[in-house]
């Protein structure tokens, strides 16, 4: 089982950046965090931060040649403007679920749109570093499903 | 540990409604998984589901009187307009959390906006009945946090 | 052959509501013609008037699950907003026609928008009490051909 | 009892057209049925079907002229932009009533908006060929009664 | 003198209900407030607070049928969508006057509209508590006036 | 000095279309007006009314092809939405006016835009059919003012 | 107690502009009517109408220097674009109740909107020159609890 | 015969200003012009230039006090924003025409709104200085027609 | 191979109409390239140019009933309102190409959006008259690979 | 060097209006502080504060005629809907730069755009009383550069 | 004679990505037929796919300062947002050419409109491969035809 | 005293690009005058130029780490769209001041609304590169003052 976690751009700054809004957690703990809960259920994490765009692009057509087994993607401000981030997660076949640290519904009118999660699985917002695990979660149960019924 | 499910109109048609978008899960199964998880986690479970908008601000209002420990809310198509449960939502102190079955932003341009969401602490959309159940487990890890903290 | 009728909010005031808009004709008399109109066709009418929303799609389920023949409905003030109305007739097989008395083309503009209307079979507005007992022809024809077609 | 059927652009192409949307139906085959209905009922028909809105605009004028009891019209694409045709409706003394094949609330954005709606009496959409049958009906029903009343 | 007094959504939980914005007055104690102050002016207070759209209109349908003298109401967030209590207002003779206890024009965008306001006499917002004594304070004069010029 | 008149869609029911709109004057008797009005300055009038689009664009090109000494145009409810019909505006070179006999600012929303205006060299709008009478004085003014010159 | 009320441009024409919509008092009786009724509460009364948006503001910004207890304003027009005069309510420290004569929410769209509302302690619409009276009982009340307050 | 001219902000430049748009002709010979044409037909101008918007209003109302034939208005840049102009034009019973020097249609897309027009007769634009003398030939006809009738 | 090239309003204006825009090029010296072009390649080309949107639906109709190998079009300004060309597109199965000789994506803004472009395989614009050439290339290099297909 | 500046409605309550926007110092502060700063570079500066916009009308033509060097102006809230004032800074050749105390774009939606920027040099904005003297600087170096120019 | 060709982000998916939307030729595929159908025109093609933003405007950039003859560009996503990449395409004095695979004007809304086409000679869309051959076509009649020009 | 430049795309073509919109000074030519300028302030400035927007951000996380004393920031055409710019700055304590060579406000639409100058302290725009300078200026002048202030 392995499920790759990609950050998009500032969420390098979390614990530093606005803590009001987004908490204290650094991104560093939430990942390692992840990591050892993946690991817990014998699965291995893969992880990429990236301010640029094209790095998140290449990484998601690698992780979809990879064959990964799911993807979690927190696109940050990409999520309301890159329609290039929106097609490189239709053009792989592997599931992708966003997610958001903060509650956008509750922030600024451009945050309200996402221009990705029509073309992903779902979405979590607003749940904090727990929204990551969840997301996990959601994928270790679903991926388990599927074994555990291929096995019948 | 008690927290309370509402849904609202047409969720009772869960199975036979659209099983291309909502599957073939029936809502009384996926209540009855809900109730099994908690238990399991030593909690008790309340659920109501209406088609009544009144009745649904009436649960909120009781809810919120009883104290309970936190509220999904899975509002159907009334996440789309009726400012009246985001009034309901922002009456009481319980941490409420929006639950959707369907990715909401890939269907028609109505259901991508909710005006219930900024007053949640958040939204997940898309994962089906799993949604609830990754949202109980929000809420267990939350007050055993805040349980353990409170011990310390 | 058993139809239903759904008359929704502020329709039980036809005759005195707004007289130069909606007719002096009331509503019971409307059914009252619609009643004989579908006995002398070999049907029997279910009517029920309601202004409460929850009524109007608890209704809707009803005679879904009882399967109704048709459903002729007149969502009044509803049709522009209740995309619980429109997930409800949505939800069952009944083949649902949209009725207004009224042109609502001709009044407020906030009235020229059916949200309910593109998942009803089609609609008909401005006819006054004619458009039901047109409703009515339009699925006494369509299930007699079914029936002559089965027959064959 | 004299009655014009107006159709607008693309309609003579019904049965080759889109016949998922439209049905296999030709005009000519929906026209000889109005023909021989309004026969039966006492009245003759008039049909012109035109791609050209000066054509249309040109018809109606001269049944307004001529004093028709009634006019059914299908604009079809003009529906959504031919302000011209809403005024040559408007110009006249005789009824005009708007049917549409296909339901237009089920289809492209821009079929939601009638601009000749408004100077109509009414509209029927969604009910295919039976449209014209029921718009038929209504007339008659209209004319008789006027008869009648004019009798007493 | 009759005069009564309809609270639409949520107000019932005033006094516990965001104090900042509606502050600590229970309904009842503004209630009370109305009854002893018509009392006062030889009047008698009806009054209905409902979570309920459907028992808003059934109420109006009544006090229209009883010919009650005036009508103050606060639909609270159905201002904001609900063309079905807009109808409702509509369909009865008695006036009706529109009252907000917060200013909803500095509040949320969505708050900036009303949709029954059109079919009021008129509206009061932001006085708090005094704008349902500044209500009955216009009709007390209104059937005065009328009184005493019937009496001339 | 030869001007051309152009009037579209409806302008031939003049006096029997909504005579409150546009009064009861007919089109013959103001072009009739007009055909005099111009003869007493030395100059010889066209006039052409058309319901159809093509129509009016062939003669628009024609006077242009003609070099006409200006052009006044009516262009009905094509000025709302006949791209057509500006682009052949913009196609000659003989200065056309805009003329419109009521004030189409005071009428539905639709009709305050006009597509054509921007092409023309300006627009005269409710003063009934006087302005067609100033649209000549204008280009009579200007016609002869440019003969003056010339002749210095 | 002091109370300062200013009427924008065009409330001079009253009684004689547009009686349909604001009735046939005029100006003058409606002050001297408030004049008397504050003097019966121990008030006095300063009133500027003018045309002149610079005069309104230097009125704004005199009253707020000389601390009147109270501010009533009907902006007339201006309320629906004038900026300026929304800034100098917000530089004042004393309170502003807006009051208009008409139901602004039965006319014209471009009426339904304030932008001097929003810095205003509230708004009353529709109720004629009572509207002017309920908004001094309003301070009345309010000044008068307030010094009662200090009294205790 | 008595008729005013006012002329709104910054027409006082003309000649001086932007002369591509507004052409070298001063305000002062524009005006010349319109007392001796208006003189040679037996009336007598009065004008005002402003750029002061309250002197506009109050000339709009001493004019209609006065009751002068008609008033032209080139209301300016106010044309597009001031609905207080509107409301002066709107209070008097003096018959307005709006002009405009150049074509708004061609300039800047919020000059293709006038929110004055609607309470106008009428609006030449595009003309010029002629625009002027047009107007004035529209009032002289209309003025002399309405006396020639008197006298049969 | 058959293709056919229609030209929408004022097409017949090339080399006439504004030249900075469209070139000097006549419409004739176009398609007698395009009729050499096409005979090179073993074609015939039949050419319509219309100002009649009537004349232009007949065309496509036609073509489509002789099963033309394809059709180029150029709606000139119906491209941007007649959703009766797009229903006449729609309604053949003749795959057609849209050409604009001029870049509507640098001229107006109603000139950046086609109402017909959804309905063709495709759109070239802004190369001038080389874009009937290459619309033509595409077609003649699809033809033949099909046939040459055919052939295998 | 002869500098203008020109203050907006509200600017004369600098220090006392809303100090948490804009600042405590006063616009006597402001402008002493750019006398001695415009004085020390050898040039002279006049300053006009109103709250009229036919003033400042008035002011910049005068300024205009005096051909000042340059003219630096705060709009104040007529900044978002005073086109009278865009075209009186049209109607002049000096250059004329924006200032605003506050940054804008941070503030009311309605702030964010200017309808005089576009016919300004420039705008410098939410520098607080610094923009003044930034500005100055700019038009100093500017009009020295172009007399050192003028020198070689 | 030097060409290049510059795709964005996704097209490396080609073949693989959505083949229903784009084909199954890969990007390999379409890049080597344009080699060789460039060099058998005696031209030289460069081809850079890129994923990053700025590496697109670098190579435009670079493309300019060594004054290749023509750039054909498929932005991909970056067509609706990046108006960074139209910048680089404004600063060069190389033509460029927008192609796209897919038919735009079919799919989602967003993709209807292009930021970049406006600062392009023109656009060809849907065409899939066979627009970049097109496009190198129109070049190479285009450079061609200039030498040839040059030649006389 | 350290100040960092950080100019966005395309600002590397400048002197080349569009020299009519941005002059033709290099921006080599523009940071060698601020290097100097600021040096003889006492200060040393960082510089850097960047079309990659990930370079961009990852530029202003690292100023910030490193506490540069305040940023100067022209996004170039990020300005419209990037929110990713936006988030990056408004996650750094370094105050930042946004900077325009050309007047935005007098060029296309898209380039009147800035996402980024929320975030910033303020913007200058249209003043070319003296914007810069003016830039520094203000920070110079901040910095001693808060010095300054800390020597007291």
């Amino acid at each position: 089982m392995r499920i790759g976690i990609l950050n998009g751009p500032n969420l390098n700054r979390l614990g530093t950046r606005e803590p009001d809004t987004y908490g204290s957690e650094t991104l560093e703990d939430i990942i390692n965090g992840c990591v050892t809960f993946l690991a817990a259920n014998g699965g291995t994490l893969q992880h990429v931060q990236t301010n640029h765009e094209g790095v998140a692009i290449d990484t998601i057509h690698q992780w979809g040649d990879e064959s990964l087994d799911a993807i979690i993607i927190n696109p940050g401000a990409w999520t309301h403007y890159s329609y290039a981030i929106r097609d490189a997660i239709a053009s792989i076949q592997v599931p992708v679920l966003e997610v958001h640290l903060s509650n956008i519904h509750q922030r600024e009118a451009f945050r309200h749109q996402s221009v990705t999660a029509a073309v992903c699985v779902g979405q979590i917002a607003g749940l904090g570093a727990d929204g990551y695990k969840l997301a996990l979660q959601y994928f270790i149960d679903k991926i388990r499903g599927g074994m555990e019924n291929e096995g019948q």
